[in-house]
């Protein structure tokens, strides 16, 4: 109810007629600069309107201004498809038929192309599949670095190297950004991890801070020119991240200078005053409780709600912290909902289906090939057990937030017989049972996941399908279960569960054609590593699942991803675990401080199962000699690196040409080497061609954490090329002057 | 799933680059023209797509193509308001909470304003709620022909005469389409009674249909540009309307060149045949049951669904009339969805609130005001009684399809207690007991409709309340329920419901000074007429109706409505009812004719209880002689009329000025007189003004069914100035050369 004197009512009433056309107002003036729209819109709005913009009236939309005829803003979770359409005020889906979408690879196989032009499509597809479903900011991507292969949520994210994660998840905000929707990359900051991540205080030294965790962060805000960023659940500092003065005030808005949006997590928010003074900007999903007896909308009593307006009304705070949010938001609601020229987008097409294949097809890893076992050649086999649970378990499906109602998926089985045709028999056998049970995970395709077989019947039954075949594909890995690769459940083992290991081992027993896919989106234990001669790294790859898998293991595809993390031999070999601080109770040391993922192996000389960077090829490539263009440069000047591969092999490929710099000496421990520049190349056989790097004082900074900046030590560096982190093709010297 | 060969696969990956940006398709190019946007759309869709495009998905939305990125078409009941939000295949309400609207007074009430400014301010207003809930489509208005005051949906239309409704209807529609919202005019035709609604076939002669019953939706297609039209559920000549070849086909299309896109109405269409060639473009609402076991989904068996395409694909039918059908959704697409230059629109402001109430207070009609009682005088009234249900009851909630969740109601008692405050007593009495347990109606202010007192407690509370009062109010009617002003079900009887009569007669034996306020859609028997002083029709007025009803009750504001159809004393007097056709059975004949309202009225020399136009003030007007420009015309020529009108009162005041024009002589018969002109002139007191009504050979014509074609025919013609159908006030013969 308006409560207005008859008095300004009968004034009102004098401005409705039709005649009373004024000039566009400046917020509605597409014209006018930005800017002059903000504060236009600003100085229109009520405080009661202000305060109703920056929170949530849903589980996934906020009100925007009814009056202004600024729109609703809707929010989607990503990031690896848009989310089915849920009830108003309820997890539950809503039952609409029209919210089918593509679901695209999960990150860990987009970072693992280590090719932007794929981020850059994988961004422009599931803008447009955002755009066409009216969402205006999509709750991605997540660019956590993987600090442990035990996070239940690592699947979500870019890996374990800062600069790999930055220069990925670039191109990836551009193209969802250039749809008129929003990225909001996540979580901000330091969440490595499910396990008590709602309240986890992180205690990590600002060099690991500003070196390993953030880099990702700052590129997205800097590079991407990301619209939005959102909290993290976990605390640092002792506040919680989406109200934390540090991470927000200070590095975000202040050093990186993000005029964008600071979305709160579902649930993140903690603490009213917090939230008002430290950063957040937008709140969603902190009571979740729905709309109960006395309140008349629990939405009314976020803390950015009714609480914050009384606290204004009382004089308790000002308005300032409130007007800065509100241009925040008007902005981004310039750019996305009141952008006239915004694309329509699209949803659900082939395109898109075909656009996640490439990626799927370009982020699958061939990890081991011995005797060139792959790929699979159909004019010599007769027939292919396909084993595993995983071969037909659907994985678009699970894992938390991200589980996505696919307009379909293509199992492993099905991509696999489908390729195959009648070339040769396939024939499968289930091999072991997974969680039949959770939640996400009761759909499979063409099996019954409950039925009541021993794991010794299954296990004998595969192993005769085994024996009878002339290779077997063995599908198995993590399944998105709790505990599997899920937030909010991290891994309790680096093994690989339902006693895949002694399945494994049996079969390579029974056919020594073994080929392992391994599906998820974490390193895993592989104590078989030597009795299995093809070990593919296949992650969760959506839609096309099967076909892109199909497609690299018989040969139409040759692959071309590499590891954007390190499998270690065991868990001890993580910098994380061997420091003993993983997950931690109320509080979690980061001890391992900077060295994550490779950066701690080499430190420590520890030999990896697979290194980071590593993934093999159907062909060979030959590295010439590395050059430089100069021995030394200035603190001012750029050095730029040479080498020239070549495709020594019979067919056509491509190669991740990986540059890392090593720093000699320096005044602060330094890792080994850090990456810093890859060129993703395509050879022809027996093609040539240079690639070159390019580098500046920036690229052999580190952040002093005494001084708080970062600092380019003058003295001898080494430019190290190879294709992998371990797999050194060549190096260089040259001095910083 | 995509049924493509790897082939074809492999080629279209060939177009996923980014580089690939090719120049903006012609239908995406807001500088190319409508058509040549509207064939290049056709060009690319596939027939399934096409299919897609032309019948629901859910209950209220079509898909779109989203492929193309061409939206969603989201609908919304209408007329008086944004209906909630319902589950996607349920007309269970979603449970939302940010669509509770602004409810706007019912049509009949904008009719009787008689005031375009009104009709154009209704339109923008409710344009810009739709727009702003992303509807696309409003289904409404509504111009169907006031036949019989037993008409359940007679509220939702704009009254009996076709020049009244066919004015009042152009600006609503221009309005709402201004805001890139497409009006959908309903129900096309001949749906004039709720009985039998579904199939009852109209039996109606060609004059009647030409003159009568189709001349609104004419102008609404005509003048008012109207993008969507809804077939009704009806049958004529024996074809359900929403497929009719001679209403769609040849008059609509045909007769009239609309390009528009028809709209089945919810259930409407029977007949897939007929559906495809017979005009309908759009199918909603046929089967309302859900998914239901073996259908994958219920939509894809509407008939202009996979059905459609199965006769496509077998031969049976081409596909001329699918890409008809497709060129005017897609023109419909571009003119909302896809119109960049829309504005967002605005939703549930004080703005549309007071839009609302300001149509209102000028739709109000003072039907009697013997002694002046009316405006009551707080400076000498002591005490106000109050009685009557529709004092207390919600009038947005009921009556079918235009039931709204409002944002909030004002009572007539509460508007009359704020508006009083402390100047006089009020005090309240229920009377009668209405429909306590309807579906629609269990919504109440302030009191307990289930209460167990009889009627005759409540009469004798009343009766006692009234004789202790200074004055009477009783506010009664109808009220929404079944058969008392509802869709779906017609009244059973002219007089008012709940014994209310008698209610009404004793209350005017216990206090003389007493007032009835009729809230109704429809014309009510008053037997007490010459008992009680003072007598308002009300309406239903929306979210606004208590302010609305006490400005005009206390002299705020000066009523100024005229009635929009005849008010007559009894059933029979009314043409439908006095020949026995209402509402007939398999059919319904329309034995009167072209003789509907005061149209049947002066033909009998009936006097009614009130006559069409009719309505008072509190101010008095003279009307000077009536004068020509000229005493003949030729048929190519124009004719205009004078008259001065002078406000002899005290106070300003608007009196509505009607030319009615008399046809002395014709081959055919013709009414007495018919409405061609209106105006509505604001006079401070004393004040005079030249009206003014030019009018030509059109608005002599009559439907010369033999010929088929309009005939004005040489002769004596008469202008008659009125103050209402009744009250004339000045005469001007002319000649037609």
């Amino acid at each position: 109810m308006f409560k207005k004197s008859i008095a300004v009512i009968a004034l009102a009433l004098t401005s409705i007629g039709l005649q009373a056309q004024t000039k566009t107002p400046a917020y509605l003036d597409d014209a006018k600069p930005m800017k002059e729209r903000v504060e236009d819109a600003l100085k229109r709005m009520t405080t009661e309107e202000k305060i109703a913009l920056i929170h949530a009236q849903s589980k996934f939309s906020s009100p925007g201004v009814p009056r202004l005829g600024i729109p609703e803003i809707w929010t989607t979770d990503g990031p690896h498809g848009i989310r089915t359409e849920v009830k108003w005020d309820e997890w539950d889906q809503a039952g609409w038929t029209n919210d089918s979408c593509i679901a695209f690879p999960a990150l860990t196989a987009l970072a693992s192309t280590w090719n932007k032009e794929m981020s850059a499509l994988y961004g422009k597809s599931i803008g447009e599949e955002a755009r066409f479903r009216n969402k205006n900011i999509l709750l991605g991507p997540g660019v956590n670095i993987y600090r442990s292969p035990l996070n239940g949520r690592n699947f979500e994210y870019m890996g374990e190297d800062p600069f790999l994660a930055g220069q990925m998840v670039v191109p990836y905000i551009k193209g969802v950004q250039a749809n008129g929707v929003a990225a909001c990359v996540k979580h901000f900051a330091l969440n490595n991890q499910e396990g008590r991540r709602n309240d986890v205080n992180v205690v990590v030294d600002d060099r690991a801070l500003y070196e390993i965790y953030l880099p990702a962060f700052k590129a997205a805000v800097q590079q991407g020119g990301a619209w939005a960023i959102m909290g993290s659940y976990n605390q640092y500092k002792g506040q919680q991240c989406c109200h934390n003065e540090f991470l927000l005030n200070d590095i975000l808005k202040g050093e990186w200078g993000f005029d964008g949006v600071v979305v709160s997590d579902w649930g993140g928010v903690h603490n009213g005053m917090q939230a008002i003074k430290n950063g957040l900007d937008l709140e969603f999903g902190t009571w979740t409780d729905g709309l109960s007896a006395g309140r008349k909308n629990a939405y009314d009593n976020y803390y950015l709600a009714q609480p914050y307006l009384d606290k204004i009304k009382s004089g308790e705070v000002g308005t300032t912290e409130l007007d800065d949010k509100v241009r925040r938001v008007l902005r981004l609601c310039l750019l996305t909902t009141m952008n006239k020229n915004r694309p329509y987008g699209s949803f659900g097409t082939e395109e898109h289906a075909l656009a996640g294949r490439k990626i799927a097809e370009e982020g699958i890893v061939l990890l081991q090939n011995n005797n060139s076992l792959l790929p699979l050649n159909l004019t010599k086999i007769k027939k292919i057990a396909v084993i595993g649970e995983n071969a037909i378990k659907a994985m678009t499906v699970g894992g938390g937030s991200s589980s996505l109602k696919a307009k379909y998926e293509v199992s492993p089985l099905d991509g696999i017989k489908k390729r195959v045709g009648n070339k040769a028999q396939v024939v499968y056998a289930r091999g072991y049972v997974g969680d039949a049970k959770s939640d996400y995970n009761g759909v499979a395709f063409g099996a019954d996941l409950t039925e009541k077989r021993t794991a010794e019947q299954l296990l004998a039954e595969a192993i005769k399908v085994a024996k009878d075949a002339d290779v077997v594909i063995f599908v198995g890995g993590l399944n998105k279960s709790d505990y599997q690769d899920c937030e909010g459940y991290d891994r309790k083992e680096l093994g690989l569960p339902y006693n895949q290991d002694k399945v494994v081992t049996e079969l390579a027993k029974a056919n020594k054609n073994i080929v392992f896919v391994n599906i998820s989106g974490n390193a895993v234990a592989m104590p078989w590593v030597k009795q299995v001669p093809a070990i593919v790294q296949g992650w969760y790859l959506g839609t096309e699942a099967g076909n892109a898998l199909a497609s690299v293991l018989m040969g139409d595809v040759n692959p071309s991803g590499k590891l954007a993390f390190t499998f270690p031999a065991k868990l001890n070999d993580n910098g994380a675990h061997a420091l003993g601080e993983f997950p931690g109770g109320d509080e979690v040391k980061y001890n391992e401080g900077l060295f994550v993922g490779y950066r701690w192996t080499e430190k420590q000389n520890i030999t990896p199962l697979f290194p980071f960077g590593h993934g093999l090829s159907y062909t060979t490539f030959e590295y010439g000699k590395v050059t430089a263009d100069k021995t030394s440069m200035a603190a001012s000047d750029k050095i730029t690196f040479s080498v020239k591969v070549k495709n020594t092999g019979k067919r056509e490929g491509q190669e991740v040409v990986q540059l890392y710099i090593a720093d000699f000496k320096s005044s602060l421990p330094r890792p080994v080497k850090e990456l810093k520049g890859f060129e993703k190349v395509s050879l022809k056989a027996g093609e040539e061609k240079t690639v070159t790097f390019t580098i500046n004082k920036t690229d052999l900074s580190f952040f002093d954490d005494k001084k708080h900046e970062w600092v380019a030590e003058p003295g001898d560096f080494e430019a190290v090329i190879g294709a992998s982190s371990l797999n050194i093709k060549g190096k260089v010297q040259f001095v910083l002057k």
